[in-house]
Formats: C-alpha cells, structure tokens, sequence
C-alpha cells in the first residue's frame, strides 16, 4: 500500500528529518506545515496568496464541508480542488474532532457518530465507510479514519475503551478506502491514547498491522500541556515505522512545531496563525507581537524585517491603525504574514535539519521568542 | 492657478468627453472613478489589487483619519501614501460631509464646526483652515474646501444660507491652501444649491470668481432622486469651466455614473462596489448580482466571465458559499471584483467617447441592467 504516497527522508539530525512525500498534484517538502482552509477557504486569504507563502498543502474540514456546501454539490462542481482555486494537495481530517466539539446532541454507537448540524439542526451520521465516501467526494488527496478524538482528561479506562473504538472504526475506514478510493489517495490512520504510553504504543502497533500511507497522532494538545503532549510524541514515534510520514494533528506554537520535528514528526495543521491574525497577533522572526498595543501606534518599523511576506514590510503602525479601526485588511495581512512566517520556519527547519544544525536552530528561536514576551496592553 | 493640475481633453462626444489629470503622483485618466478608502484602506482590499484594476486614483476621508490615526501622526510617519502604500495620486474630501452624518452634537459657526468624535466624544473644531491644514499633513494631491454639504431637503432659504456660508469658507479655503500647500497640490471648490437651479449656478459662478483647480458638485445623490440630480448637473456643468475636471460627488450606480458622464462629469467617488461586495452584491457585465441568492448554490459560471479581474473568475456557487458561511474571503473576492468592474466601466466609457459611440454605449450598459433584476429571495 505504500506506494501510494512515496515519502523520501533526504537528511535526519538527531531524531529529526526531512524529507518529501511525493502526491499526485505534487511535492510536499517536510517537515510541512498546513494552513487550515476550514471551510474549502484558509481564511481571510486568496489561494494564490497561500501557495506563496511556501504551503505545498493545505487542511480542509471533513465537518464543516458536509453540513456546507455538501460533499455531494462540490462532488458535482468538479470537485474540493476546483472549487476552492487550490490544485496543490488537500488533506482532509474526518469530521471527527469537529463532530466532538462544535455538533449538539452527540450519539456514539459502534456503527458511528450521530449528531445534530451545528448549523441547522439537521440530524447526521457520519460513519467510518461515510467520512471515506466524504473525503472521496471531496477529492482530498491524503484523508483520514474516522476515530473519537478521546477527550481529556480520561481515565486509563475510559481512553482504552475509546480507543478500541477508534480501532474498528479505523478497519472499516480502511475497508471503505480501497473500495472508493482512487489510486492516487492515500489514508492515515491515528493514533489515540490520550496520555497513557501503553495505550499510544498499543495504538500504533494496530494501525501498523492494518497499514496505512502515513501515521498521525490525535488527541493530543487538548489540554495535557507541552511536555505531556511532547512525551506522547516520543513513544509513538518510536514504534511508527520510520519510512512513513508522521503528522501531529492540530498543533501548535512555532516552539511547540520544533519541539515536535525534533523528535520526528513531519506534518502538522493548526488555525494558530489565521486565527491568530484575525485577533491582531503576530508571529515574527523577532517573537509574537500583539498589535493593538499602544506602543505601535507610532512604531515606523515594518511588521518583520526578516520576513519575505510582502504582509510582513507594512509598517506597524499603519497594521496597528487597522487592527484598532476593524479593518479587514489588518486581518488578511497580519493572516497572510503568520501564514508565511510559519512556512518561513518550516523551510529554516528543513535547511537546519539537511546541515546538521537543528538543534542550534531551535535554540534560536527559542531564545527569539523568549525575549519578545509583548504583553496584551490594550 | 489651473498650472498645478494640468487638464488634457483629447475627444468629446456630446457633452461627455474623457482626457486625463496630470498628477506629480500619475496620470488620472477621465472619466475617472476614485474607490473610497475611507480610513487609510479601501475597505478588504490590498493596495496593489487596487492599483490592478485600473483605478488611478483613490479618495480618503479626512474626518476618519483626523480622528483615527490623527493627522499629525500620518505626517509624522511619512504622509499618508507611504501610511497606505499607495504612491499614486489621493484626493481627500474635507471633512465636512462626514462631520454632519457621523459626528455628535454638532454646532456650525462663521467660524467652522464643533463636534464630538464618534469615536471617543472628543470635542474637535474643524475650520476651513484646518480642513486644509489636516489635508497638507496627510500630503493629499488633490484637496477640498470645507463647506457645509446642504441637508436635503432644505427650503431656498435655508439651501442659500446654507450656500453662502459656504462660499465664505471656499474662500478661505483657498487662502489658508496659497500659505500652506506645495505646488504640487490641488484645491478643487464645491459647488452646493440644493435643486434649485439658480443657486446652483450662482454658487459655481462665485467659486469660479475665486478660482480653483476643479469644480466638485456636492449634496446630490442624498435623496433628491436621479431625474433631479441629473438636472443639477447639467445645470452646473452649463457654467463651470470646460477646461477644468468637473467631480461628482459620492456617486453611484453604473447606471448614474454614466448619464452624469454623459452631461460632462469627469471624476466619481462611491462606497458602492466595496459596499457592496461586502453585503453579498457583485456589479458585473450582465448586471446585479446577490450572491446569496440560493439559486448560485450550484451554479457553476464564472462570476463575470467578461471581466478580466481575477476574482470575477471565481464560480458564483464558491462565492455563494462564502458569503453565506460569512467568509472574508467574500468581501475579499466581490470588493476586489466591483471595484475592477467601475474602472472597466470608466475604460470602456473613455474609450466609447473617443469612438464617438459613447450613447451607443451607455444604451448596451443599462440593457444589460435592467435585464437583471436579481432579488433578494434569500
């Protein structure tokens, strides 16, 4: 099955490593990030502006797709690549997550999840063989089981039992998949365990006996906290075969990104930097700057320096103008700039990783991040 | 006077005729529309997709950014083309307009107005020498004289009252411009006279006796209908000079934009196309369009396959799932797509006037118009 998404390590610093997994619409370098087009649209940004920041894929919503428009219309309007303008790679995650905690009246039986529209009310079921015919309609090139993303916290039990769950879900998917699917997508399963060790190897071992294209790891910066989440990371990925790509679903911080390819992850999503650029945040080579403070109301320097974003050589003073008067261009630029500025540390990362200098690297940034501790004034 | 802003008309046709404004800042070709870019941004739109649809020039509001940012503070930052990275001519008005529909508590004097910030409740005074002051310090190429824009209706008294008042501070206007303006800039006079006829022309008889750069025609478009705006034009046109640029303000529709053409208009400005693509409407080549009209849901046409603006190629069942979801990227698409469509407009009115076909012209535009009458049945 692996050779449905050819995934090549070019260097390894450490546990870290880089690499390129080659998809059918083209190459994602990793270490990748993926900005999240929620809603087929990464949010307050044009595609063309997303590709050059440096993404080579993107995330879009199982959920929010199928309850708006309807997998089945964007089926018809000649699929999810289309009818978004992005023909890079999509990966899609399975609703799960979403149905757990924006959808009403949940109801998980063996079969699936049944559950109310957040939106209209309307009564759904999405099963494993549903969220594979979703993803099929949607045309997403990587796609991902259906699982319960278990909550936390939860005990030993509870997460054991969630996850024997997220295990049958993840046969089904997988049966559903090489029915549906065309040859060039590919599926992930995840990994769940909620804290527990055994659980988390437990969990990749019966993934890897199923085979998948690639491994994430779910269920985890939910509240567990960064070295909760990090150790996690470690046991999974020492028993995730190394030849595989390996994605951290939902996380995080630019330290949280580092920490997590240090210990060889090679994907990862997060609304961090659009949600973050709608609420005047910003994330630069000189640390994370909040906007609105009052101390850039005359600040003559651009936005980042040390950024190639054109987003990013507006001055701060006129982003902190915007930001203060709810002008949409504050929120497409400062998206536009974390957006890049995460790709930017994707591609340092890489570039560190292939010359043996990762280590020193994640120091810097640290170090950068440390300083630059701008405090919510305003 | 009429040096600082050379005037070229190279064709008429009728009473129309287009030629071109020579800015230090750019050739604004005429007719020419000026997108509104109310405080420092034409509203969810980036500076240089501004400048790719044809638009030569923009309009600010010198009441929003006296207010916010603060005048002195744009000049201390370099002038308000650099604030805004827009290095092509900027027209602002003078405030006045605004001062009466935004600002509390306000108190007209010979000597200027009082009035509360809408923003904090500061108490600010707006002189026609400040006017002029706040529009140096935002380094704005083409400037306004304060007048007091006529409530509408007004009976003739309070219209000629209201006029005369006006024509004090023109003058002084033009005074307080001669000390403080480089030669570079330019003051155009704002004939006012409510519908009456007479004052309308005694008003652009006066302001031609001071002299200015351009002629504006202010308080139409404020509720007095088409028929009666259309009648004050030509009757203002009848008087003001043929050799300098003649401005209607805050107008409007195609539909008017090209009959005030046709009565000799040379410059616009309007919220419309960015208004409106922020509230789901799209002006294209075969009409209005609601976006959220449930019938684009699976219409799978471009949005205007005749513009040749990259977000009028965006399908209307993409647009029509943004907008209803409440995407940015809606506002981003239709602003970006309505305001391409006015300088599409402008083009094809120039080029029409010089073909000697522009009645021809404006006929095939409001066919195009009528034929569609899109609903509001969402």
């Amino acid at each position: 099955m692996t050779e449905r998404l050819p995934f090549s390590i070019t260097a390894r610093d450490g546990a870290a490593r880089t690499g390129a997994i080659t998809s059918s619409r083209g190459v994602v370098r990793t270490p990748a990030f993926m900005p999240v087009g929620t809603g087929a649209t990464v949010k307050a940004m044009f595609p063309e502006d997303v590709k050059a920041t440096g993404a080579d894929i993107i995330l879009a919503n199982t959920y929010h797709l199928m309850l708006r428009p309807g997998a089945e219309r964007i089926a018809s309007l000649g699929g999810l690549h289309k009818f978004m303008h992005w023909d890079g790679p999509i990966l899609t995650d399975s609703g799960g997550y979403q149905v757990m905690s924006l959808a009403k009246l949940r109801r998980i039986s063996e079969a699936g999840v049944t559950f109310q529209s957040h939106l209209d009310g309307a009564t759904i079921e999405l099963t494993p063989e549903r969220a594979i015919e979703v993803q099929c309609l949607l045309g997403a090139d990587i796609q991902m089981v259906l699982d319960e993303c278990t909550p936390f916290p939860a005990t030993y039990e509870e997460a054991k039992k969630s996850w024997d769950l997220s295990l049958r879900w993840a046969e089904r998917s997988k049966q559903a998949f090489a029915v549906q699917a065309s040859p060039e997508q590919a599926l992930f399963g995840i990994v769940q365990g909620s804290v527990y060790p055994d659980l988390r190897e437990i969990s990749a071992r019966a993934l890897i006996d199923i085979g998948f294209d690639g491994y994430a790891i779910g269920g985890l910066a939910v509240g567990e906290g960064q070295d909760a989440m990090l150790d996690m990371v470690e046991v999974t990925n020492a028993v995730l075969p190394q030849d595989r790509p390996r994605y951290l679903m939902g996380v995080g911080t630019p330290e949280d990104l580092l920490a997590a390819i240090a210990r060889g992850i090679d994907m990862f999503d997060c609304v961090m930097p659009t949600r973050s650029g709608r609420h005047c945040q910003a994330f630069t080579w000189n640390g994370r700057l909040n906007l609105r403070n009052a101390r850039y109301a005359d600040d003559a320097a651009p936005l980042d320096a040390e950024s190639a974003c054109p987003a990013a050589h507006y001055e701060r003073a006129y982003l902190h103008h915007l930001v203060k008067s709810g002008e949409t261009l504050g929120s497409m630029l400062l998206s536009y700039a974390n957006v890049q500025f995460y790709q930017e540390l994707m591609t340092r990362a890489r570039d560190a990783i292939a010359q043996g200098r990762f280590a020193a690297f994640v120091e810097d940034v640290k170090r950068r991040y440390r300083m630059s501790n701008d405090t919510d004034e305003d």
